[in-house]
């Protein structure tokens, strides 16, 4: 793994007006998508590369592993099988923003070390989430790809700092974000320089409750339409139903997603957090033998080694 | 086209509680599901035949037309161009819910006749919608399936004459009713003694303006666990874009819909109603090729013609 | 009570197209009023006449009644001590919307007769609910106000034929309609030429659970800005907790509203519907003297006999 | 104004777990109210003194002040007009949350400095926002109270900042959380030790558009039930709407808001954030008169001067 440093924090802000979307299949006519992220005839789409591991091209890339980091074993045993059924990127959060002050907070620093050292051991980049702009450097350290969550979409100090690394980030979108302020989170961070954005539907507040979340499967051809930027979709925290989230991935590889991010833990049931939602190795590798029929007839390819 | 007679109005209310919802795969421990509709490992999936078309089987059948029947042409030119691209059950409205008293609110028994001589013609069974308790013997007298639209998902008088029909009734989620209230409405049908009954998820109201609504595609795997009724899909209204139409449709077909209920008009840019909504014949024959691969890869099948 | 027959049935839709509002104070600048209910300078405040009481006037009118109608001693006991404290039309509903079919529907004509009855005795108006347009007839009978409620804002036949009564009606908004609906719906009953609309805000659906509904007081100064229909709360349904119902009936007094639909049961803890948020009689006269500071506050009356 | 440091980092995390809420007046047997947020009979209210002004106290408190800080003249002026007019504490922005990377940010710490030396000449304490966990000793070095924002509700780590100041804090509820999520904010900050915490209902999302935000007026009776912490209003956040603010503003008063925080701008339509929700003096100065009368009638009292 190689630890970046972070560059050049004096970009200035480029001061640009936003534009007036316009394109042959309009949204409607207020609809505004700000300049950078905004799709472009002329440039094309953007591929994020994580560490040799290209989102945005062909491939439907799989990131998983944990929802939080509770120990080495539960990290390396659930790194080692993931990798094994097919997934190309390794998550596991080490700072971990919970609703309660007295739920687990995940293991910090020494979380960061482990996902250190079985990315080594495995090959595997990794996506870490930082919540306060005091761990940035620390965070990306240790990570392939920085993760901005729901929480903190419009976390602007957050996402300035993010735009000042030179390392892509995955940007979550807020659970009751419009497309618009979405789009204009992620300017926030191309406006510092770092266009290596990947954004990410995890599923939006409704009045419904009997999922977790609803999850926004018209974000990805909506976001594909708009922007230039690689969309990802997370089934775990877009459903928190751990049955569900294969029949919710299968969809959101047939609607064109570039990747998915999904929780997977060698033992659900012992989870310290969200194990409700996690699949456990079986159900992942059943599931990726799915998705690849999916991605294939739609195109795209899912390798399960 | 058979005319079916409605036939005993007399059936009684059969006072049932709703039974606590408990399997396997648990939603939440407050969630209850109505006893005609809930799943049941002894009486499997209910197949609801629209004369001679199933659905809940093997197909994924689509049902696709014009939003309003405007013309004999329209009508007519439409339904031979979506027969020839493979779907199997006409769709059109007659009397059509609009916001605005000042909008055009369908041709009425004119519309009707249109339809039956169409389906004659064509021999594709047809689905229209009927909006008061006064119109239903007529609306059942031209229709093959019944549909109750999403303003009337709550209109329980509705519910119950259709409950008191011998005819398939296909039931649209309110734009604002969790899926505990749609399995409700669809219980006030069966507890008449009508059990075919179809489901339609059509999209949710949410906080997002970007789509007309939020297309909620897990309501596919929900309903189909906690019911043992048909779930089918509609693109059209769960947009509201015509270009994002057959991206949905792709998804919906991966997730497991039973089918597709689209808007199709030959002439999109004249259309009367839902123009900004509906395909062209091109784009819905585009469409449905590449379905037919999506089912495939399910296991599920699309026949194109 | 007098029994009004439903006149001229053959009233004509007349063809007018929507007014985009414009005023000192805009909303915001897509946003369009139907042109019978939006407001005018010339023609002024419309006051809704209910058998002799005033609503639209100086006066803030309480409606108070049992949620249902259940038998002779709950609503005639319930009608005298509201009319006590200082009601001035009686609620009950005889056809009752309910979510399940198994769940208690309404005592039908017999609880109209009731109503009937005790309108005499004590000589205030009454207003129930009407659900299928095959009643109209037989509810307008009986009431001095028709009642639309929520689930049916957008059942547009029955709109038309409160429009075609010469009667009082009460419209509710839709528990997940806009602004702008619950004007199109208004617009439904005026263009069929009743203009004696009564514009009821009740609790709109959000993601908030603590209460049953969100009660969007602010409907009040906006529905009054847009139109010259008098505007009513229902803090009960808005709340669904008893214990809030006056705190919100206060607010709802200060923000400017013309009266207040208000659940009052004799023995709540024994009501068949809705128990949970009916006030028993003790607490109805306590907000009632409540109620008469803050509308001498806001230059409003409310008499306590 | 009082430089204080900020105290003790190191205050450990007691681990507490949920209380079940229990009292006469259930919201429902599902909810959790965390223990140090919690009300409890034998602790009472509690009353948090701003630099000598107490809220939570018989006194309605009114905070008032432009949204950001723009200039010397701008605030300055503001400032003495608000006095005057009755106003306790005083607002504005620094730091400014913008959606977009190209609107105005705020002054920064040369904003702070003017808030300094406006509160020395005028008396008022003064309350302004902080977004990064970095400026917490910037901010609170100049500000009587630090104001958390809606869009950093769930930004833990600045909560746990607050949560180590002996300052008040004014926490902003998100605009997607709920009542519970609220809480559990607010029990981050208590948690670390400082109980000085007021909690602010500015609106939250729905999909009602006329309206900027649904000001949740519920929100006060259900937070004075669950909490012993004041709760105040934000009415122009919550409408977005300028000649909207007086009418909310008297039925928060009326639902018993223990304060309001109020946009003012001594030139509206100059200003470069916001204008179109803040009042002008002479409208503020007529809100105060009308807010006294509601005041008075509900048994709290507004100070003109």
């Amino acid at each position: 793994m190689k630890f970046t440093k972070k560059p050049e924090p004096g970009i200035k802000l480029r001061k640009k007006t936003m534009e007036t979307f316009s394109c042959d299949n309009p949204v409607n006519d207020k609809f505004k998508v700000p300049s950078k992220v905004s799709w472009n005839k002329k440039t094309g789409r953007t591929i994020v590369e994580v560490r040799g591991v290209e989102i945005g091209g062909p491939e439907v890339v799989i990131i998983a592993g944990p929802c939080a980091i509770e120990s080495k074993e539960q990290l390396f045993e659930t790194a080692r099988s993931v990798k094994a059924g097919g997934a190309r990127i390794l998550r596991g959060g080490a700072f971990k923003p919970r609703s309660s002050p007295y739920n687990f907070q995940g293991m910090g620093e020494e979380g960061l070390k482990l996902l250190h050292d079985i990315s080594v051991e495995t090959g595997m980049p990794v996506v870490t989430e930082v919540m306060d702009t005091r761990q940035m450097d620390l965070v990306a350290s240790y990570a392939d790809m920085i993760q901005i969550g729901s929480r903190n979409m419009q976390n602007y100090p957050l996402l300035r700092e993010a735009g000042m690394l030179r390392k892509p980030v995955l940007l979550k979108r807020g659970m009751m974000a419009t497309i618009e302020e979405f789009l204009l989170a992620a300017e926030y961070i191309l406006s510092q320089g770092n266009e290596q954005v990947i954004l990410c539907e995890r599923g939006i507040r409704t009045f419904e409750t009997s999922t977790r979340n609803t999850l926004d499967l018209s974000a990805v051809p909506m976001l594909k339409h708009l922007t230039h930027l690689p969309v990802i979709i997370d089934p775990s925290h877009g459903t928190g139903l751990r049955w569900m989230v294969p029949s919710m991935a299968k969809a959101a590889v047939a609607v064109g997603t570039d990747g998915l991010i999904v929780e997977v833990h060698y033992k659900p049931e012992e989870a310290l957090c969200d194990g409700h939602q996690s699949l456990d190795i079986e159900e992942f590798n059943k599931m990726m033998a799915d998705l690849e029929k999916i991605a294939s007839a739609v195109n795209r390819k899912i390798s399960l080694t």
